[in-house]
């Protein structure tokens, strides 16, 4: 059974900095938030992805990324990035997000990113059990 | 048959701040170097993607962005974004990207836009005739 | 006399995007954490940067920055910025900021912004009287 | 006597991604050109940066920033980054900048920047001879 605490929530309100001449977010910033998104939901699975970097050498870097818009963020939206994990394995792990306008529940945009875990030589390596067997308990599929 | 001038190429050299804690560009701003890329081919075909908006009012949002990343770029690495028009529909652009080190060739990303065509309300629009014809024919398949 | 309301309290989170190959946060991102402190004051005083911009057509554009560095900000630190209006003239803004790291409350930098207010024609303008008034009285010397 | 070779001048052209809904460029992207005109400036006098980070350790790192913004830069500009070094001691760089549009030759910002030199620790390290003697010599007052 899937529970609410294996879909992370991460807020973010859009900066300034994020929109660009047509008045609208710029489309890589989808990508970052993203990267908030799946940091929180880390966190919520009470790990840090920081410590998984300094402790245990262990670095998800991006070989597949997937996004489809659907509605602007502006200005000074308040947002809800929803990240799940889609599926796992011992050396890959694969994301789902929903990027959502929180005023008004628009779906602004969803995507995928898939990673291979990597060392501080950026060769690839497995997921250490401590973070593989609660990962695999927290794939919603 | 296909002209070279219909694969616009781009060059950008990595800067400082595009660089994360890994050691490598943060995968992002391949997004932003796709739309260099896209802009360098519409230079090569004849236009510019700011008299696009000024003048005809015509503005290209992404609505779908795939990219497959297949090795790090590295800080100060001079690269080659190739970019080609992949298929052009009247209110419609898909575009492709290959993003190339210069210095051994190496292919670091491989990824792909959708847009559509919106006025200054955002509103979807047709491509005028003078864009719509150049586009069909320097499509690359 | 000073009222604790009158210095906005903003928080943000370091993203992996916003650190550089030095391990540490690329130095231009505190220019957008000002922003964000900027806006968070306002609100704090009643205001939405969105509204002055929408309704009242008016911009603050940045005509002076000045950040010193005193020590890195790290991915993951959890930051407060501090904000406060340092000087308010009927077309001028001045703006002072401190960046703190929660964890431990170091002082990471502190910086200056001054603004004039223009126009949608990008032209300088005279703030109205509903934003002058309380913006004058919420400044902190 | 001043050469003209002690002035860097890089290029960059505005991207569509640089700048923000008031129709010009976001402020932080111009302490972000200084960088690309630092690296140049120190490409022109026979160094690259990354060489200087990987072989001999030294990472110049922020700890003053001060902009002077006077005219914006709009999408698509093709921008000149004059970059010269202003003071260098032996563990501090002091650079100065202009960035002026190419076009018309208005100087849209300038700006300094204040360094120490630090080893991969972080702390502070005098800079190898190598540099220091031609960085001496560079200055422009």
């Amino acid at each position: 059974m899937t529970q609410t605490s294996d879909i992370g929530e991460a807020r973010v309100r859009v900066r300034y900095a994020e929109t660009d001449q047509m008045g609208v977010v710029y489309h890589s910033n989808y990508v970052i938030w993203f990267e908030v998104g799946r940091v929180e939901l880390l966190r919520q699975l009470g790990f840090t992805y920081k410590e998984m970097e300094k402790q245990d050498h262990c670095h998800i870097a991006v070989v597949d990324l997937k996004v489809r818009f659907k509605a602007p963020a502006l200005y000074d939206d308040e947002l809800i990035i929803r990240t799940r994990l889609k599926n796992v394995r011992s050396a890959m792990l694969h994301f789902g997000y929903e990027v959502i306008r929180e005023s008004d529940g628009t779906l602004l945009a969803e995507g995928e990113t898939t990673h291979i875990v990597v060392g501080n030589d950026l060769q690839r390596k497995k997921l250490p059990e401590k973070y593989l067997v609660p990962f695999k308990k927290a794939v919603v599929t």
